[in-house]
Parts: C-alpha cells; sequence; structure tokens
C-alpha cells in the first residue's frame, strides 16, 4: 500500500481538567464540537504523556517529545528554540538566550523589565548589537515580538551552564552571570560583557534618544535568560525519510520546526494570538500537503486561554477549532491521514501547563477505529491507543500513514 | 491555583485475584464497600505495576518505586530498610542483614531457628551485642519484634555482596559467610567474626541462663540474611519540595518511611497486625496534615490475610477499610487530594506476592473524573489513568496537587 501524507494538528494547551463553572466537564467536554468529535469518531484514540505521567512538559520540551526526541538528551533550555524562531541560524554548540530590551538606570538599576513594552525600533536596536565582539565570541543578536529578543553567542568552548543576568524584580540590577561549571567561565564572562558593551551602544541609539525625549522609557539594556546549547539534531526529514512544513504563529514554535528541519510556512494572519486565522491556516495546510509529507499546523490559541483563566474564551477558541476542522474536513482526501492532539495541558484552573495527559485522534482510510465518539479527555480514555508517550506519537503516525520501516526482518 | 496537600493510603498486599469460592471474584470484588466505592466514582482510576508488568514486587522495593526511586537503581536487599525500621540510625554506606536469635548446640547446629519464637529478654540479648568491634568494623545490633533483629556493620569499606548466615534447616550449622566479590572480603570477615563472638556472649547472658534454668531453648546465636548497603537517598522533602509524614504499624515500612525523610509518626494501637485500629490511624494521619504536604498511611492488615491464604479474613480487613475510609471522607476537606493503592499483590490463592497490578483512585477537587464506579481490579482496568508503572506514582500525585514543576517552558 501507498505511503500516506499526514497532517498533525497540534492544539497548544487544549487539555484541560473539570471546572465547577462547568457543571465539572472540561472546556472539550462542555463545548459543541461535531467535526472534531467526527474525527474522534470515525477514528482512534488515546492519550498522550508527553513526557511521562503526571510531568508537566514545557512547549519546548513536548515539542521535541513528539517529533521523537528524547528530551532528557537533547534539552538544556528553551534559549534556541527562540533564537531559531526570529530566524538566527544556528549552529550545534551556540549558546542561545531569550532576553528583553528593558530600561535600567545608570547603575543598571531595572526601571522597567520591557521597556515600556516596546513596540518599534528593537530592529535598529538589535541591528546595533548584532555581531559584537566580546573577546574571541561573537554574539547575534536578532529582536522579537514587542520586547523580546534573541542573543545567541558563538565560538569555541561554550557552555549553557551559567546564570540568568535577568534580575526579574524593578529596582534589581542586572545580574552578573555566573558559570556553574568551571568549563563555563568563558561563557560567563562573554555574558557580562555583552551587558556592560550592549549598555553603552544602546543607550546612545538614535532610537532610545527619541523614547527618551518622548518620555518613553529607554530600551538601554538586554536582560537574559534561559541559556541553552544548540542541539545537534538528525532532522526528521532524514530520521523519518520525508518532506515536511510546518505552521505556526508563535516564535518558539516556528524555531523549533525548523530546527527539527522543517519547512516553516509564513501564513497572513496566522498571529499566534487569539485573534489568528484559523481558515487561513488551514488553507496553507491543505497547500502544503501537495508538497510535503508531513504538514503540522499549529494553534496556540487553547493555551493564552489556559494561562489566562478564561474558560468562556478557551470555549470559543475550541468552537473556532472546530469549524477549522470541518473547513479542512471538507478538502481532505483519502490520500492524507489527519492527527490531532495537544503539546500538553494548560488548566483554566490552574493558569499553567499540568501533568495531565492530552486528546490525541488519528484518522484515516485504513486507519483502525474503536468506540470513542467525542474528541475529549473522559473520552480519549475509552480509546484503543491506550495511553502513549509524547516519543510514541511519530512512530504512530508513521505506521498509519504506511510509512514505517520495519525493525528487524 | 494553590498547592494541595495530598493523603496517600496503601493497603499491603491489597490485590488479588479470582477464588472459586467468592463466585469467581477477587475479594475487593466481592466486598460491598460503599466508600471505596465512593472514591473511585468521584475520582480517576487505573492499575499499577509497582515494578513492570508481571513482576512480583516485595514491599521493600514496590515502596522504594511508589516514592519514586528507582529499585534497580538503589535496592540491594531488605537488610538496610529493617534495620532502620527498628530504629537503628543509618549511614550510607553501612550494611545491613535481618536477622534472627536462633538456638544453637555447641558445634553451631540449628536446634531451633526462632529460639522458640522468644518474646521477651531481646532487648538486653542485643544491647548486650551492640557496639562490638570486629577488627576495624562496628556492629550495631537491635531487637526486633519477637525473634528478629537487625545488624548493621559499620566501617570503610564494606560490601552488601556476601551470603547468609542463615542455614535455613533446622540440624544444620550457621554457614560461613562467603565473599561474592573480592571487594567483599572484609565484610564477610566481619560477618563470621560476628558469629563467633556473638556466640560466646549470649551463650553467657543471664536471659539465656534462665531460659535454659526454665527448659526453654536459649537465644545463644543470630543468623543473618538480606545484606543490602544502606543507599544515598535523596529525600522526598527534597526532591518534591513537601514536608512528609507516615503512618504505619510494621518496622519495615516505618524504616522506609524514615529512610525516604519522612517524619513517622507514632499511633496508639498500630500493631501491623489483624488487631491494627484504623480508625486511631486515620485521624492521626487527619491530624498530621495540618502540619505536612504529604501524609501516607499504610495498612498492613490485607497482606496478612493474602499470606495466610484466608479470603474471609480478607473480607472482613476490606470491610474495616471501608470504614475507616468513610471515618475519613467525613473529615475532608477541598484541600487534600486523596490516593488510594496498594504495593503489591498478594493472592489469597497463592499466599505470596504476585505480579498482578494493584488499583489507584485519585480523588480531589478539580481532578479529572472517569467513569469507573468500583475501587476493584476489573473496574479499575476501566480507568483514566491507564496502566502506570509504581515509579510514575508520585509524579501523578505531585500534578493532581498541583505541586508538579514545569520540565522545560
Amino acid at each position: 500500500m501507498d505511503a500516506r501524507k499526514i497532517l498533525l494538528v497540534i492544539f497548544d494547551g487544549l487539555g484541560d481538567r473539570p471546572l465547577t463553572e462547568l457543571g465539572h466537564k472540561t472546556p472539550l467536554e462542555a463545548t459543541p464540537k461535531p467535526n472534531l468529535d467526527w474525527f474522534a469518531s470515525n477514528g482512534v484514540n488515546g492519550l498522550v504523556d508527553p513526557i511521562a505521567p503526571g510531568v508537566a512538559a514545557g512547549s519546548d520540551t513536548s515539542h521535541l517529545a513528539l517529533f521523537g526526541y528524547d528530551p532528557k538528551e537533547v534539552y538544556t533550555g528553551r534559549g534556541p528554540f527562540e533564537a531559531a524562531g526570529v530566524g538566527i541560524d544556528m549552529e550545534p554548540g551556540d549558546i542561545a538566550f531569550r532576553g528583553n530590551f528593558a530600561s535600567v538606570d545608570e547603575d543598571l538599576k531595572l526601571t522597567d523589565r520591557r521597556a515600556g513594552r516596546i513596540r518599534e525600533g528593537t530592529e535598529e536596536l538589535a541591528k546595533a548589537l548584532d555581531g559584537l565582539k566580546l573577546g574571541r565570541i561573537k554574539a547575534n543578536v536578532r529582536e522579537g515580538t514587542e520586547h523580546r529578543v534573541a542573543v545567541v553567542l558563538r565560538g569555541r568552548g561554550l557552555s549553557p551552564k551559567v546564570t540568568d543576568t535577568d534580575p526579574h524584580e524593578i529596582g534589581e540590577t542586572i545580574q552578573e552571570s555566573k558559570p556553574l561549571e568551571s568549563a563555563a567561565r568563558v561563557t560567563a564572562k562573554a555574558v557580562n560583557a555583552f551587558t556592560q558593551q550592549s549598555y553603552k551602544i544602546l543607550k546612545a541609539h538614535p532610537v532610545n534618544r527619541a523614547r527618551v525625549a518622548k518620555g518613553e522609557p529607554p530600551a538601554n539594556a538586554i536582560v537574559l535568560r534561559g541559556a541553552g546549547i544548540f542541539p545537534d539534531l538528525v532532522p526528521i526529514t532524514e530520521r523519518f525519510h520525508l518532506t515536511a512544513a510546518g505552521i505556526a504563529g508563535v516564535a518558539l514554535i516556528r524555531g523549533m520546526f525548523r530546527t527539527f528541519g522543517m519547512d516553516v510556512i509564513d501564513v497572513r494572519g496566522a498571529t499566534g494570538g487569539l485573534d489568528t486565522d484559523m481558515i487561513a491556516k488551514a488553507d496553507a495546510a491543505m497547500d502544503a500537503l501537495r508538497t510535503h509529507d508531513l504538514v503540522v499546523l499549529h494553534v496556540k490559541a487553547p493555551d493564552l486561554c489556559g494561562h489566562d483563566g478564561k474558560a468562556s474564551e478557551k470555549i470559543r477558541v475550541i468552537e473556532r477549532m472546530d469549524a477549522m476542522m470541518g473547513h479542512l474536513k471538507a478538502m481532505l482526501s483519502t490520500e492524507v491521514v489527519v492527527a490531532l492532539t495537544a503539546d500538553h495541558s494548560t488548566p483554566v484552573a490552574l493558569k499553567d501547563h499540568s501533568g495531565d495527559p492530552v486528546p490525541l485522534t488519528i484518522f484515516g482510510e485504513g486507519v483502525r477505529v474503536d468506540d470513542v465518539l467525542n474528541f475529549d479527555e473522559r473520552s480519549m480514555a475509552h480509546g484503543a491507543l491506550g495511553r502513549l508517550r509524547g516519543t510514541d506519537v511519530m512512530n504512530v503516525l508513521l505506521n498509519a500513514s504506511n510509512r514505517m520501516e520495519k525493525y528487524g526482518a
């Protein structure tokens, strides 16, 4: 039988817990969602522990696992994926940090951790710092959305085992980065040099002079956190012998897709926010399926509602997700296997990620069907897939799409 | 959301197999138990393999796993936990044995393996041996219940890889301990010196002179088995950032709790036997929840019925466990997450531990609920927790009580 194409839809933070206000149902259980239920009814279902039962996964560790990389082997921190997400071409051995443009006084004391949530001019500010030499180490700097910025150190003998410079609290001085192992001394020294030199350059930059003139807090410093080494991952295209594309609004996920060796497709209206254009993303996914074997469609919105603690928002997002799946359903051919899942649970009541497992539905011509009728947490417990680990998912998809290579003979 | 407290109830050896005399039901399935069923109906359920499917766990290895320690990494033998259970303060590197006071003739041939199940005088006998010097090795000796005794060797360069001295059979001579690796020579030599010196001291002890005068078998020797090295475990209090207390009647479990870094609470009437006062233990657990984040309530009784092969006894014990849970239920606040499980199965028909999985129910405000209605082996197979390993349980409890720290970002 011929290999099929795979459309993997990842609803970020979709899993939830029962809420009193919803009659002890989860948002998924409480929302009419005929299209999502159609996929569950006509597919095979189960629950996935992204890392292991009970373990609350970050978006980074969970995406690594879902694409078949063991986070315990390759994960050191979020920085590298954020950096890849804003378009820095990383190399194995690079050390990347997540950063903020911040406002500090002359003693480097924090006066605004997000430089007044600066929106304009960060591109010029990042450019003024990009390529900065810190001894034998070079810093690559690229702006993210709003006040966010990625800083990548490149050079010999770098280590991610250094402390953050971000003091987090207003009134605190930018921290000196300290090595957590002797091999990290060079890195800590470069980080501290970056703090000093970037302050000098940013303080004098026209963008900041203009901000001060207008009474706005200057983006005159960068505070760093989440150091991680860029892992030397074998691309999924190579590991699974397929072509792959990803659609996502948020930089972190785009960066992870790029790191996994996927083509990242830009979609007009895909914001990574609640205002994202899900129909446009679905259309782009259908387009991408013409040219790619695996297309991943990532929707950030449910996670945002979970973090905000808003059940009614999450329900509205689920309704829109359902409409998106209805839109996709009408366009599907039997050539495509569809998988619906989440990267982790973000319960409204918790306002953060939890270790509760997430639904997984796989639908496609010839795929086994079980007795599950609804795409929700409670129903999935009866699915024929049982309870899987995140690192099982890619294998299950390869199998469902007739792409699994025999282990043994 | 705030972190919750955790009450973990461990019913020792509760899991069982269907019995013809019970209409092909297990004791749990055959017993009306409205309170246990109430927790199952209102909670999330599953089956736990303490070690792995089919593997029959000891109480020591299963408790290690349930508290998140991998027995394959830390377990060498039961001795260290027995010794901790009778109150010997152990240090990493100590080698501990389980022992019996026994009766031997002048050739050290066993005449009674339990010294006539001696009940009185063992405290003085142990004291006469405690602190014994065996070259550069010191022996700590503490009496257990009845004929039982714990012997701990302390000193440099000890190894648990030595053979037992307990010959098990009447008429056999106390065995010479042999090193099973070259690094164990010092240990074997110390063990053999202990056999000789303790015989000399015990033979002459007033307690034994009095026993001989009364025609009772003297407790004139100690036979040793189950050598194990005291593992260097990171306390659960440190690993999981919580305060923890344990309630148990049996020395082994008390010793394990202490080894895990838990406060061990004494309860009047908690005997570790069938006569144990379960209500008093439940009250003590509720008290302990005021001052501790995690309280573990261990009930030995179902295991005893399993070992004795008595289904009717096990049913009566389950009725009393159910009454205990009803008593607890009435006192619970929404602040507490309750988990009910067993450390292993001890089927009545087998009279020993088996590798059948055990029930697990987790109940608490906000915890996902599944469709299971009864707390028994057959019903649990449909639970949303699926089939977990013992080492998953603590993570699942941390998640249910909002104490799980995110892995990744």
